[in-house]
């Protein structure tokens, strides 16, 4: 029995059904290189930049799929999910758009901007104690207030399919790269972007990159066994959760490596981003960058693609200060 | 007499044919919008990045053009000029690309992240105080002991018709603005903008926009005299220089009206547009998007465009810390 059939892993079929279904409610975002960050890189990097997609994240692929798939009478009730951040605004806005409200518990001491966001998009916020004990709680007992139904941020097929997305765009905009590369956090992104070039294109390395000291997924892909995340100390805060079964199972199944950096080279690579190409992406999305700037895989003459996950920062707390 | 005869500011067919000279030299920068900026203006703005432009500033035009036009013998002593910033990165990149010396007199207090590009651009620094008199006596001496061409930043028809080449790929992206947006320092950039508009597209205005701190443009253009800027005490560090006779007949002739904000006016809009656009902008080019934000400017129901000036900042001293 492959892996495939333990936990049903979405096909790359659903994922291009997936992107048939959101391509008219998100951005197409532009593919975008640099001279300068080539040149210091060693190799041509291409960088699909999901920082300008709607609520400046990538999340949104994934919340608008998994909203949009949701039967009628079910979506009445609205939709709930805790996140941090990113995840969370993306839920609010897919809900506005689709007309239904939106139950979003955040941890105390989420970013100011990306909380500010969510009540823009209206959505009902309740704030809870920064563990994850705390958020399930929390959220349990919002779900059976209101009756909505629970969009986790990856351990959801649907939510990974629309993830997926965003390396399609890249594939039909750069046919010819070698390698994507892209963050991991709880996995969501890395498993749609690496079964997305699985069938679109079989010859493109999918690569993951994590920081140092959250290297669950590291630690899971190189044994082969399930690790949870030990420390969520990491300046990518939107790299601190564990892998699911599911997401791990994609990573096993279509993921070829993955590499971990250290906390100054994410914050090193962060700051020469903003500095050279005048975009704003947040420390999570810094993380394939520095993988490449260090050294960690081989982009020699190669073509590589990495998604830009996301661009929301707080401006008063930026981590070279 | 008309003003044009007095000083002979540039024509229209000058700044089309230099950019058409320049064309292959310089990004052709794109033009965005964002509908939550949309939101917050009441109208429609289409933002032409030249934070995207070599050396992250429109000034990479105007010093093309410039040290693109110097004869050869003339060109084999090198260029010179002073500049705290963007125009010291644009000559010693020109220059660099023409195969010729590049000599740049700096003030001690530039910013060091606009210090470092010059180096990287392999011209040679002399720093000097940083008062306008400091500066024009070590460019003097540069000048005698190198035989160096001085490219004034500014007071330079040359360079004027270099930055209108900004304009026109704007109205050819966007021919149906019913106005353009400019910061306003020296005059460079307005002046090239308005000559641009004024032969591209007659009926779309053209406005100056100044920090009210650094108004000399401003009364100058409402009292028909020249008025030396008296203060240089403003967040928008690009601004703090004063219009020459050059640059106040182009915007006698050409500009329609000159507008000022505050600078916490500039500062709330610079950090609206790093927080919602993920672009990172530069204080001065904050200026015009901070008049449309404040109702300076009528754009209700209307199209602006906005010459976003430059995207080079130290990010060691954002000015909301």
């Amino acid at each position: 029995m492959s892996k495939s059939e333990l936990v049903s892993i979405p096909t790359f079929e659903q994922v291009q059904k997936a992107y048939l279904k959101i391509r008219d409610k998100v951005h197409r975002t532009p593919v975008i290189k640099s001279q300068k960050v080539n040149e210091r890189a060693g190799g041509e990097l291409f960088f699909k930049c999901e920082n300008f997609q709607k609520v400046g994240a990538f999340k949104f692929r994934g919340a608008t799929h998994t909203v949009g798939e949701l039967p009628e009478e079910k979506a009445q009730n609205g939709v709930a999910t805790h996140s941090s951040g990113n995840h969370a605004q993306a839920v609010a806005l897919a809900a506005k758009q689709r007309g239904i409200p939106a139950h979003i518990v955040m941890p105390e001491n989420a970013p100011k901007v990306k909380v500010n966001a969510v009540r823009d998009y209206g959505a009902n916020i309740t704030f809870c104690k920064s563990t994850q004990q705390a958020r399930e709680t929390t959220l349990k007992s919002v779900v059976e207030e209101t009756g909505a139904t629970f969009i986790h941020p990856y351990d959801n097929p649907e939510i990974i399919m629309g993830q997926g997305s965003a390396a399609i765009e890249l594939l039909e905009d750069k046919p010819e790269l070698d390698i994507i590369l892209a963050p991991v956090g709880g996995g969501g992104l890395i498993s749609g972007t690496a079964i997305a070039a699985s069938g679109f294109s079989p010859k493109t390395k999918v690569i993951g990159t994590e920081p140092e000291v959250a290297n669950d997924a590291y630690l899971s892909f190189k044994t082969g066994k399930l690790h949870p995340v030990q420390s969520t100390n990491t300046v990518a805060d939107g790299l601190r959760t564990s892998l699911s079964e599911l997401t791990f199972s994609c990573i096993q199944e279509h993921v070829d490596d993955i590499v971990t950096v250290t906390e100054q080279e994410i914050i090193d690579a962060m700051r020469f981003i903003w500095e050279r190409m005048k975009i704003i992406i947040e420390p999570s999305c810094a993380v394939p960058v520095a993988a490449v700037f260090n050294g960690k895989v081989d982009i020699q003459n190669k073509r590589a693609g990495i998604i830009i996950s996301g661009g929301n920062m707080d401006l008063d707390s930026l981590p070279w200060q």
